[in-house]
């Protein structure tokens, strides 16, 4: 079961008819002008798709009636809705270019394949008629992953669509795995698996839109990934298909036969080959679900904690820390009734004198804790936890900031269209660092961000804010998330962009952290992929990637570049 | 600290003066005799090094001359003991060869480098002028891992012994992690990290003889795996020296920035490079080690007993479960008062009647369980996993048969010796697969190993045995772990052994197995390694190794072969 495209926005998040609580809500819009230091916001309105000029379709008939001849004439599509669908992925640098009606570059067809076969005989033909073949799942990246690039000598773009390949071929009950066609969207994938209580328990911010190949491609991790994992760790191994002919990698639990190769999938963003099929690893759904807040009279105390749970045998599924500016921010935009979110009322719910004999001040920082599994297991390890927080100064809150998270886990992305429409740039990035190196990258991150976006600033007083969260928590270290809006400088906007995420991604390289913890590489961070994996290291990647694909067709400009 | 090389055998197990319960005890040898079918037992002592005669030496003053002004005089060794000492691993194929004295191939030089600027000049030089550069820590393979092999045009083998570089250059303590020189052997590291309050917890049975970096390149895994994890989930990153230079691996607690180059060091074998650091994740060093023993009726009741253990949310850091012939063997061979290791004589301590009251027979399974960390949460894994085993048919026995198997852990190798005196071969062998092909793979290698053992026998009667047990297991899988004694073939005991050795790897290649769980592959796993990567898999593994040593100067023939 796939979605329907034409109901999801091609230029903007998610379903297109997903209830707006933000765009006519004029006080929300009053105090973000104030906290950016505007005296007002602008109305800046997307260009709808029948006002833009595509790019010229660059086949020849001879050539779309070969695709179609592979496979099949219904699966061959040419439209401007697919061409403008398939054009970029979502992240704010793509909704610039796709709103603005700039679209310089879109496939020239977009495939969609029904079973590995094809796509095998499509990569040949693309490889024998020099054409980019482009690997689409879900189309959620947010560093350019899908943009329809060139390399060398290719005088046109296949994107290749995999969500008719969306079958669950077999589950081994006994091992816990499944074996998975790569196209196949978060929601449908969890309810086969849940009707035969199973979960992968995979459940990105993009859940409801991005596809498993995807997750794969792109390392993605899930918000509970603490038990679940990111997709390095729940791969038990992957079919790839390639001009060559297909690979798969080892299926082990584990093997001391060499090098892991299946972990090089993983992160390949289509350079290695086109999934077309992945044996994952399932759980048990889990029997209880226990997500509790808690606060702290600061980030670094917060941070103390997350870590020493990090660091714990406790099986949690996620912990997640705002700082100060995030939890102050959400509760601000909550209280407005802008969005069903994270932006639970704590204070209202809590005397404030509570908080202050708590130590906690105007300023705190929310966690929130969710357990899952069974029963017993879970409520041992609230106890405990519950304990670990309270020795670090934490002040339990209950199970409602944390049933409100839940329950609105995928719906942020939905506040960036109208916040577009109001020119307001938002965008997010992210890192990870081992935990001795934490309080250093987050100050520079956040200096980094703050700072280009004041000299960005389209008028005096005007600023940009960051909000930071700490969501991904490993035994060595966690992840940084960084939100951060600014107002937009109209008609330089890909530049203010870009000399915003140069500034944060310097920041990135110089204070060791990675350029990504689970949004991946693509186009947008792949100035930064030599810095951390080496000379040695790129080198071993290009040379993979021409043992596979020596002509350089799949998914060019991607990673390492062309 | 290292260890004195005259202090350990050259052509067997461990130290030379470690005390001897086996070789004396007539009882044992006898019932050996009966077990395999034989009228008696032969005497077949080893050949002593001063009636050996080694290969020539190859390598010209000159290149001597150059090899000690790069590391010291004193660093560069060609006598005898150490020629012999580095010729071979410690494989039951390497002590027939050693014992024999048939050392057809020697090192030509032994150096212990002092530092990574040693070990890159090394490269450089043997780069220059065709040498075979062979990285050595403790020099335990039973792989063949280690075997001063020549590739095409190489004139001489320069063996590099690590154990100079064993110190370990920091502990972060707030990331829990270690950054350590690759030369230092098990005892000094976790001597120096729980000095400290820490442990890596990676106990392998070699662990008294071998080193991080011969862990790490071997893809090992210590019999706490399952809390402590094999070396491709422990290290964090590495440094790796290459004739082109040094190389480091990522060291982020996690990231999306492409695939994890890193994951291609743990088995890679010295061929994309020589380790000279690692950083590795520490735990605290556990407050509890609570080990027990438990009964099952057999061995597949057993099994399912281990999976529910490894597919729940406790910590446990073992479970080792024995088959019957194996639980039998060590029982009959403790009874004899051969060795002090395993065999607990369980069946002095409990009652007859009350084993046949819980439904076990003259056969049954012995499982030992080991939780290690806080004692809370051991208290709570004892308590959960009790129950778990008891509803899988199991029998608690308490925690003597825990404790006398974790005294004697490190003991078994030193039975070969006085096997292999008395015309015995004895090897083993492992391999993982997921967990519904657990019992056709066991049954497949099992049958295997004692059908090519009956073709293979001396006289008629004669036969071999098979012992064994599941070590580590996953989710999604588990290993296992065969122990083969056989009556030799003297005079054509290579060619036995070989014809044992492929009868059971093709069952493992044929049957869903890899060809090694944590022994890695070297010379002997090596034409198997091809089924299981595939052509693709190999060709990267290939292309790899070029881009880092064109020449192919590091540890040639070993993996992937020349």
């Amino acid at each position: 079961m796939t979605i329907d495209r034409k109901r999801i926005r091609w230029n903007g998040w998610g379903w297109a008819d997903h209830e707006d609580h933000l765009s006519g809500n004029a006080a929300v819009w009053a105090w973000m002008a104030d906290v950016l230091g505007l005296g007002g916001l602008m109305a800046t309105p997307a260009t709808p798709l029948e006002d833009i000029e595509l790019p010229p379709l660059r086949l020849p008939a001879a050539t779309l009636d070969a695709l179609r001849a592979i496979a099949g004439a219904d699966n061959v599509r040419i439209d401007d809705y697919e061409r403008a669908f398939h054009a970029r992925g979502r992240s704010y640098h793509d909704l610039l270019i796709l709103r603005a009606g700039r679209i310089d570059a879109a496939p020239d067809a977009i495939i969609y394949p029904e079973n590995e076969a094809q796509v095998v005989e499509l990569l040949r033909f693309a490889d024998e008629h020099a054409l980019a073949v482009i690997p689409y799942g879900g189309g959620s990246s947010v560093v350019g992953g899908v943009n329809p690039a060139t390399g060398p000598g290719q005088q046109g773009v296949l994107t290749l669509d995999m969500t008719l390949m969306n079958r669950i071929r077999a589950i081994d009950e006994v091992s816990l795995t499944a074996t998975v066609e790569p196209g196949i969207y978060g929601p449908d994938l969890e309810r086969q698996l849940q009707e035969r209580g199973f979960t992968l328990g995979h459940y990105p911010q993009s859940f409801e839109f991005s596809t498993l190949g995807g997750w794969v491609a792109a390392r993605g991790a899930g918000q509970q990934s603490n038990r679940y994992g990111k997709a390095e760790k729940w791969l038990v191994s992957a079919r790839l298909a390639t001009p060559a002919g297909t690979w798969t990698t080892e299926g082990f639990p584990a093997s001391a036969a060499g090098p892991a190769l299946g972990t090089l999938v993983p992160g390949s963003e289509g350079r290695l080959g086109v999934i077309t099929e992945a044996t994952v690893k399932l759980h048990r759904a889990p029997a209880v679900k226990d997500y509790r807040g808690y606060l702290f009279k600061d980030f670094d105390s917060g941070q103390a904690a997350v870590r020493a749970l990090a660091q714990s045998d406790l099986p949690l599924a996620m912990v997640r820390l705002s700082d100060e500016d995030e939890t102050r921010f959400f509760q601000a935009f909550s209280s407005l009734g802008a969005q069903k979110t994270i932006g639970t009322r704590i204070k209202s719910a809590i005397q404030s004198a509570v908080l202050s004999s708590k130590g906690l001040g105007k300023d705190f920082c929310l966690m929130l804790v969710g357990i899952e599994g069974e029963a017993e297991d879970v409520a041992y390890a609230a106890a405990r936890s519950r304990a670990i927080i309270k020795a670090h100064g934490g002040f339990h809150v209950g199970r409602s900031p944390g049933r409100k998270w839940y329950e609105g886990r995928f719906n942020s992305p939905y506040a960036r269209d109208p916040m577009m429409d109001h020119g307001l740039g938002v965008d997010t990035l992210e890192t990870a660092t081992r935990w001795s190196n934490i309080p250093t990258l987050y100050k520079a991150v956040r200096k980094a961000l703050l700072d280009s976006m004041a000299a960005e600033a389209t008028s005096p007083g005007a600023r940009g804010i960051v909000m930071t969260h700490i969501s991904h928590s490993y035994p060595d270290g966690a992840s940084l998330y960084f939100t951060f809006v600014f107002p937009r400088d109209l008609g330089r906007e890909v530049e203010q962009w870009q000399a915003i995420k140069n500034a944060a991604s310097e920041a990135i390289a110089a204070h060791g952290g990675t350029i990504s913890h689970h949004h991946g590489v693509g186009t947008d961070h792949a100035p930064w992929l030599g810095a951390e994996k080496g000379e040695h290291g790129m080198a071993l990647l290009r040379t993979a990637a021409q043992t596979v694909d020596p002509k350089g067709v799949m998914n060019p400009g991607k990673l390492f570049g062309a």
